[in-house]
């Protein structure tokens, strides 16, 4: 007799528009470390991304909402940073908590599934 | 005013069991490709897949699961070929299902989403 497998399920999922790519798990990981740093070049040093492509994925994000949400400060005496919009905060706490919905309904789901069944 | 984004969602998932993946979407593919040609061989050129490629994702699925999900036929004049077995077929079942399931829930829950309520 053949013993049966646990059978687990992952997911990943991505929030898009009619222009592309607006939030994923590496999106919102960059966000949230900008809210840690207060910077994006800080932020996308700890990811080992470069500065470039942190800016491009901020302007992507950004361009896709109404109101941006990276915010860039200008001068002072650190030279400036970045720091999080509302709309920003509350873009992390959306796409998690959608994560997280989609992961305990598809872990339900797994428990009605027998793919040993033959 | 800023225009409101047009927002959809879409995902990916994974079966997995202690010993890896077990089912994703390429997976899936590869077995409907095998059922339609009856030879891995075929299925993997179809896919533009290497041979090896393919062997070695039959076996990972066949070696996960309580009795395999693709038979090798040997011999015979075209020299065998494989098919899907019942479990081969209900895992390709259950994943589009689950996958449908997933995406309609998704979606779902994208109606009540407000990121630009700030």
């Amino acid at each position: 007799m053949a013993t049966k497998e646990e059978y687990t399920i992952k997911s990943r999922i991505w929030i898009r528009t009619k222009n592309g790519a607006f939030l994923g798990f590496g999106r919102v990981a960059l966000l949230k470390k900008i809210d840690e740093y207060g910077s994006i070049s800080k932020a996308a040093a700890d990811m080992k991304m470069s500065y470039k492509k942190a800016w491009e994925l901020v302007n992507s994000m950004n361009s896709q909402h109404s109101s941006p949400l990276v915010i860039r400060k200008i001068g002072g005496k650190g030279g400036g940073g970045s720091v999080l919009s509302a709309a920003g905060k509350n873009a992390i706490k959306v796409f998690e908590d959608l994560a997280q919905k989609n992961d305990d309904f598809l872990n339900d789901r797994m428990k009605e599934i027998q793919f040993d069944d033959e």
